[in-house]
């Protein structure tokens, strides 16, 4: 197979971690890597066909033409900043939140957000044919190869604009890391209380199985909707060791009672 | 086979609505079912065998042994002061947080809590197999009764203290009642930008797959855990014209930053 385009990668995170290799076994190739931190870019690298690893974030010679920035939302300025691109280069970076025209400090007029809406941790394998792709650009020329690309590893790629990509992303706060953050306050009440997390495990399993499928609107149950006030009180009254704990069961429970109003 | 209990069953809620057909497909019969909604009772009615439908609360002449109570936690107190039972009946609520001694009200010595911990909604089928059931009691002969009942459903059956099943109702609230609103509020600022819930499916179901499998102290990601003020700071501004929601961003992602400080 020829190779489509070659592809550098800025950054060695979490996203980079999963995306840099999805890429590199299609006919894209991966063909350099940079990354502040050498210990992770030495073990992307490795993690790829033919990369190799850069010391600098200048690319005027590099023979890539598609150029990936999945830092840190915070760090994406910068990088714009300082990176020297080749002739006609596409520049993209990952980010839900991040501004498409922090990448105008590049130079380059061919620029795009290529958003991946998944949750990535290094020691979980990531199937991308199901992670819907969102590509955000001014440039024609940067949308169809952003376009094109996202559609070699998934089924889902859609074209947004500024706004849709900051809803989507503040969407997705709650419903991925919000919720895995009450199953980490639920772990610590059963861990606090010498109970095995196991037992919830189930029920977790259930209440996301029945959300998607009736959706959450319909499947929601427990103390706040049923206006159990009692039970709601001895649940503060058993949470009042913790302020902070006992104020998000307050004020979610508060929400709750709200919207079924 | 033989019958080996007959059963009554007071409450036609979510509860009652897939445990009586679920034992009433074992060798226990559902004999009786009386609810003070008639219409949910008879439509409960109709998806046993046999049962009879109660008007009253005076079992008095009852052939059933075990009587389950499965309804709002608010009217147990008042179902265990009415209902008459039968010599030598075992009498169980099924609630997550009534005490046990609110059964005493019935005049029965032998009285326990038969907890299913599952979320239940009348329209998404459950599977008791996997549903832990939890057991309390002070009476051996209503222990050995409902644990065998419960056997009889489910792999997982425990006894537990009352303390331990506090623990476990908050810490089922946070795992299933609140990360499911979560995902409702997740639905609700994609349905207001008119944008298609089902982007985020494939992100829910990760992130629940990826939790229970590496542990959700492990699998948490995005602005909070990245310590991405800026983000915070943009999603807040974002949610300004929605003060509660605003607010529970504001007091998750707080959490968050304290407790992976």
């Amino acid at each position: 197979l020829a190779v489509a385009h070659q592809i550098a990668f800025i950054g060695s995170g979490n996203v980079a971690w999963h995306l840099a290799p999805a890429l590199d076994n299609t006919d894209y190739k991966v063909a350099e890597v940079y990354s502040r931190n050498p210990k992770n870019a030495k073990a992307l690298v490795s993690r790829l066909y033919e990369a190799e690893l850069k010391h600098s974030l200048d690319f005027s010679d590099s023979q890539s033409s598609i150029f990936i920035i999945a830092v840190n939302d915070d760090a994406i300025v910068e990088v714009a900043q300082e990176i020297i691109l080749p002739e006609d280069a596409i520049l993209a970076h990952t980010s839900g939140s991040k501004a498409l025209s922090v990448l105008g400090y590049s130079g380059t007029e061919h620029i795009g957000v290529f958003y991946p809406l998944q949750t990535f941790s290094k020691n979980k394998k990531v199937d991308f044919r199901d992670v819907p792709f969102f590509i955000e650009s001014e440039s024609a020329q940067a949308q169809k190869v952003l376009t094109s690309m996202a559609k070699v590893l998934s089924k889902q790629v859609q074209s947004i604009n500024a706004k849709q990509r900051q809803a989507l992303h503040v969407a997705a706060v709650f419903a991925s890391n919000f919720s895995n953050h009450m199953l980490h306050v639920a772990k610590d009440i059963m861990t606090e209380k010498k109970l095995d997390f196991d037992w919830l495990k189930p029920l977790i399993a259930e209440t996301v199985n029945k959300s998607l499928s009736i959706g959450p609107e319909n499947a929601q149950t427990g103390p706040a909707i049923r206006k159990d006030i009692q039970t709601l009180d001895n649940h503060l009254e058993f949470l009042s060791s913790d302020e902070e704990v006992a104020e998000l069961y307050r004020l979610i429970s508060q929400h709750i009672l709200d919207k079924y109003k």
